[in-house]
């Protein structure tokens, strides 16, 4: 295929994937209340599953309204490792080690915090300037607070991809714990995790990943990886709803050497027997705090069911050719329009989500989504485009790119207003 | 009114308190699906409102089901501070000092850190062996983490109310904290919050209330007070659902010189700036750390209306009426069987749940349970009775103290397994 072929050839194209595709039944397992539209931003907010509305109001109507709190010894005080353990296939985790618990924002903080104050005279902790900015923030508010002296090393990047060189003359001796995010939130640049962990562990630092970009979209293994710690969210491929609850992975052999600097009765050995000493419970439990936000928690435990059945493995093969559709697509219509790509090319390094670069992308990206493509926007540059093999076909990928186009060749995008809202 | 008046003298009495209440018609506004029971825990959950089940259709069908990510610019982001103003009536506090987030647990370990990490060269923490013992752990592992040599300092009780007089002698110049659960969680003990945080400030003393069991039920004056921080739950009178989300409170003039140890993205300025540097927002705002659960923060928020209706001030008369109505069916009923009150007699010092002790409470909880009244146990022998003046009737109190009669009287409670469930 070349940008000579007719438009209609790689529409037709993009049919006969749509027709060949192993995972086409699972579009049907969730809401499409917004038909026309072309949902770009799975790897944001997931799309509603259909039985997460069913699973919502039988917990409302019939476990809160009617049981009221017998529902908590029916299933509601054990839904945060038992979610966890429904997890754990899908972050290549052996049992007893994901548990659902608080925002990764404070998961991070708990297992940076541990990490730290557990690790010695090693007071380094590595990250790359790729990762999540508020994984940075809280990074700094650990070692301030509680990393006794630790400093935060950003190693820089050329904003698609870290340089890999730097990073691992980064880790070092003097290392305590590397935090990376699987793959980033802006470019979609997807670490090699098994050589960065192996790296971390030949000099014996540990290393955190945050997988919430990758969670439900990539194989993930980090049990075998040797990964010490995970952090991540449940609402993008996970489908588990706006704000759902994140998780927490702690390697089995840690466990017990590790405390989380917050804690609280969830916690505990006994959280219901209220005696005023704290013992941390055995186990990953020990890294819960408080009481857990039950109809989120529930929206997420169903809402892994479609993924588990798919299979990660079947997932990522449907991404990877999403992604290098999308980029063919890229190549035909829009780098002749001067738009820059801001993914890598090598599709081992590469997640579910696309970048595609314009120097007044924020109006570009409004402008999409007034002609029915629902992107997002991240500054300076960056139209994310965000593919989600459960429910996206190829012909929303080859109509989004087409529409994308138009909105730039015909300048349509100038009428926008590029005043940034407070949430974008 | 004397034990020698035939029961249904009381039993009248009751539905003329009833028939005069001027909050019944609010009890129509919850779900009773479990009608021929009664309910006594609603201080532990509280009841569906019969709004939230629409409000949580809608932002599950139409919210998140079609707007999707739209739908974090039209509502969901400012929900944690918009939350927030609403609820800021019922605990006395002007506007821009009360928001939603995290859990009790997670919002007491940012403010006693925040507040520890502020207090110079004072490095005490005062509680009492009353408040909740959650929040000793939490306490204990700030001073761990973050307190830089801080100790917590636990004041004894006798398990009905805290020694005062030690207590207030315990506030001294090294004081940095006092952390007091307003309305105790096993007793029902009602702080005298004024006069608790006015000796506090004379010492120079920061006061942390923790309101879980007493916002929506007791009046609170937070800014009337001096108080300078609060958490709490929103689970119980709040009416939120199970493990809704937490607030915290801030006074005014603190909110700049505090900063939480836990810091991401939700407490900056412009949370998608994504600039790499944290600056904690201006205001309550820097004490939010990462994504809300959306949908348990919009039972909330619904879920607040009922109360904010009916005013704290009837609610109070009427949970004042409620409390006193049960101590004296217990005198009539319950003492000459043994069981003796955990509560304190004076209404002045009691909140809204009262504990009946029993040495094998356990059991007669149980027992209790089997003949249709809810309430909870909290080790090793109070049977705790919560009353919810937006639906707890008088006839509801009357009639569980006559069941409570005879399952101790008759001696059914000894049919039940004394061994503690996970969840009690």
């Amino acid at each position: 295929m070349t940008p000579r072929q007719r438009p209609d050839d790689a529409r037709q194209r993009a049919l006969r994937l749509d027709a060949a595709d192993g995972l086409a039944r699972f579009r049907e397992l969730f809401v499409h209340g917004d038909e026309g539209r072309i949902y770009l931003d799975g790897n944001s907010l997931g799309r509603l599953p259909e039985a997460t509305r069913e699973r919502l109001r039988r917990a409302v109507d019939e476990e809160w309204g009617r049981e009221l709190i017998a529902s908590w010894g029916r299933g509601w005080f054990d839904a945060p490792l038992r979610t966890g353990e429904r997890l754990a296939p899908l972050v290549g985790a052996a049992p007893g080690q994901v548990a659902f618990s608080d925002s990764t924002t404070v998961n991070l903080y708990k297992l940076a915090g541990a990490a730290l104050q557990a690790s010695g005279e090693r007071r380094r902790v590595v990250t790359d300037a790729m990762n999540f900015p508020s994984d940075i923030y809280t990074l700094h508010s650990v070692a301030r607070t509680v990393g006794a002296g630790a400093s935060v090393h950003v190693v820089p990047g050329d904003g698609v991809q870290p340089d890999m060189a730097r990073l691992l003359a980064a880790i070092d001796e003097d290392t305590a714990l590397v935090v990376l995010s699987h793959v980033t939130f802006k470019s979609g640049y997807l670490h090699d995790a098994r050589a960065v962990t192996a790296r971390a562990r030949e000099v014996g630092a540990w290393v955190l990943w945050d997988l919430s970009h990758s969670v439900g979209v990539v194989p993930i293994e980090l049990d075998a990886w040797g990964a010490a710690l995970a952090v991540g969210c449940s609402y993008k491929y996970l489908n588990g709803g706006p704000g759902a609850p994140a998780f927490l992975y702690v390697r089995r052999e840690l466990q017990e050497r590790l405390r989380s600097p917050v804690e609280g009765w969830f916690g505990r050995a006994r959280p219901f027997g209220f005696d005023l000493d704290f013992q941390p419970a055995q186990g990953v439990q020990r890294f819960l705090v408080g009481t857990p936000p039950v109809l989120s928690l529930l929206a997420v435990e169903v809402g892994l069911e479609p993924l588990l059945e798919a299979g990660v493995a079947g997932v990522r093969a449907k991404s990877e050719a999403l992604t290098a559709f999308l980029i063919e697509r890229f190549d035909a219509r829009l780098a002749p329009l001067g738009l820059r790509l801001g993914t890598p090319r090598d599709p081992a390094r590469r997640g579910s989500h696309v970048s595609v670069l314009h120097p007044d992308g924020y109006r570009v990206a409004r402008a999409l989504l007034g002609a029915g493509v629902v992107p997002d926007f991240r500054e300076p540059d960056a139209i994310r485009l965000g593919l989600a093999p459960l429910y996206t076909r190829f012909l929303d990928v080859y109509e989004a790119v087409e529409r994308l186009a138009r909105v730039v060749e015909e300048g349509a995008y100038l009428r926008y207003d590029g005043t940034r809202a407070a949430v974008t």
